[in-house]
């Protein structure tokens, strides 16, 4: 294997992190087992820290910055939840954090980062404009890029997600994360190979952004091209850290339409009671759809984050 | 004290159903402690069976059944979460349920209870056509009813929710629920009593729905008038063996306006992650409401229940 990540790297992330970190429980649904036909395990980052997943890589990230880069902190852009994220582990840190976001960024996403004491950079919602104001915010602040997923550091930290799903469920035989840069999908690929055993890792991702499932087809990163899905989480391409380790160690990734994905989402409300968001209910979805793979199997299933807009929803009560 | 409940009651009660129930978890929040200003202990009976508190009283009102009064069933009228609660207490029981419910209950709440199996049988929603319906249900089917909250096996296994929070959490200064009928204030309020060492019981209850707050100040059963208010789990009136506990062991009821119960239900939704239902959200709306009565206690806070119509909001998204 070409893979340069060991499991002492995830190890090491998973006891650095610890004392910032909830340890997500497990949830089980009787209702959704009884669906789907097999044993699922959910894990909800959710619950997790800033309501997501990134909790996880963006404080090991901020953990591992040398003494001398702390005083200037760390900047990132990011239209959701790694700016939150980054900007709560600066926090905790008391780090600074600068976070350049896209100006459509939903009101609450930008709201929380500011609120977690993050200065909010908008920029056009462009990659370019993103990535030439997150450029110049560095050479003016000193402050160290920490990428949303395609940073060691910060796939180590994710990875941490599915080596306590291991350890919390015995005797899995498939864990489905969504994808989309593939920090999650990575991280959690490496900790199926290392800490799992015989455990099948799959991926679930919107139709309408499909680009990782057309790179799995390919052999070939091929970038995503303004995707416009309701899994706004979901939007982003694969990189060049991220993709190797997919490419070997992911069995397949399944794509889900909107519906799927909003009627899974509409499923973890109803008969889960737990608040997650379009992109978290991908996974779920693939499941959904793809019943037959997983049948009598025990499957962990990743519910990457909660941070849903809820003005809309509540408007009508 | 005038009230024949004993400890044993309530053990018996917990000894009873715990094959059947879950023993939710405790959850905290840093954001609401924060803004409360306590510490607070939230019971998330959302994410109890049945998606509702109402699992634990049922249950333990159906295996006190007789051998002989078994085969006939048991049947109740409810437009909410005890009819769900009795029909899957029931089903797991393998006898049969008979649930009377108005003909504008929420079609969610229909499908679910007979999604376990019970039957179904609508009548005008009144008072009166619901006692009526119920009566020629009972004296055709020979089923023993099993009222929402005046019935002792159901107020004991409603105590079991405080008793396990009471085990969970040391040091409670407080535990606030919601009061309608009042089966789960005074099972809270005996639990508090019996296991809790100066634990003071509270409870929250809709400014339009104010029938228990006027009959705790008037010292007698005050009826409600079809009250109209937003937390429709809340719209009942206290009963004769659920009143004179609450009147001797509860410290105050706190009224909330509307507008608090939803901005509170938001708040849960948004930082928990927990889809609660409004009548979930009255417990936590007189916290903040009152907080200095609370100020650097810490404080248990039932979330009853999480059965919510989603259609409105799905629409919209």
């Amino acid at each position: 294997m070409n893979i340069t990540f060991l499991p002492i790297d995830i190890e090491k992330a998973h006891q650095r992190i610890a004392p910032f970190i909830h340890k997500t429980p497990i949830f089980t649904n009787a209702f959704l087992n009884n669906w789907v036909g097999a044993e699922l395990f959910f894990k909800p980052e959710n619950l997790q820290k800033v309501g997501a997943f990134k909790a996880r890589g963006a404080m090991n990230a901020v953990l591992n910055l040398r003494e001398a880069e702390r005083k200037n902190g760390v900047a990132t852009h990011s239209s959701g939840n790694h700016g939150q994220a980054l900007a709560w582990a600066a926090a905790q840190n008391k780090i600074p954090a600068f976070v350049v976001m896209p100006s459509n960024s939903p009101q609450v996403k930008i709201d929380a980062v500011r609120g977690y004491g993050a200065e909010v950079i908008l920029c056009e919602p462009t990659l370019q404009a993103r990535e030439e104001t997150l450029a110049e915010v560095v050479a003016k602040t000193g402050a160290t890029f920490i990428h949303p997923y395609n940073n060691v550091q910060v796939m180590a930290g994710q990875a941490t997600c599915a080596k306590e799903l291991l350890e919390q469920i015995e005797g899995l035989n498939a864990i489905v994360a969504p994808v989309s840069g593939g920090g999650l999908l990575s991280g959690t690929a490496l900790s199926a190979h290392y800490f799992g055993k015989n455990v099948r890792v799959f991926a679930g991702e919107p139709a309408l952004a499909n680009d990782a499932k057309q790179s799995f087809d390919a052999g070939k990163i091929i970038p995503s091209t303004n995707p416009n899905t309701v899994a706004d989480g979901l939007r982003t391409s694969l990189g060049d850290k991220t993709f190797p380790i997919i490419k070997e160690l992911v069995v397949d990734i399944f794509t889900v339409t909107e519906d799927e994905i909003l009627a899974a989402m509409r499923l973890v409300w109803e008969r889960m009671k737990l608040v997650i968001e379009p992109s978290a209910a991908v996974s779920l979805a693939a499941v959904i759809k793809h019943k037959k793979q997983f049948a009598g199997q025990r499957v962990g299933v990743i519910f990457t984050g909660g941070n849903v807009e809820l003005n809309k929803m509540f408007a009508n009560i």
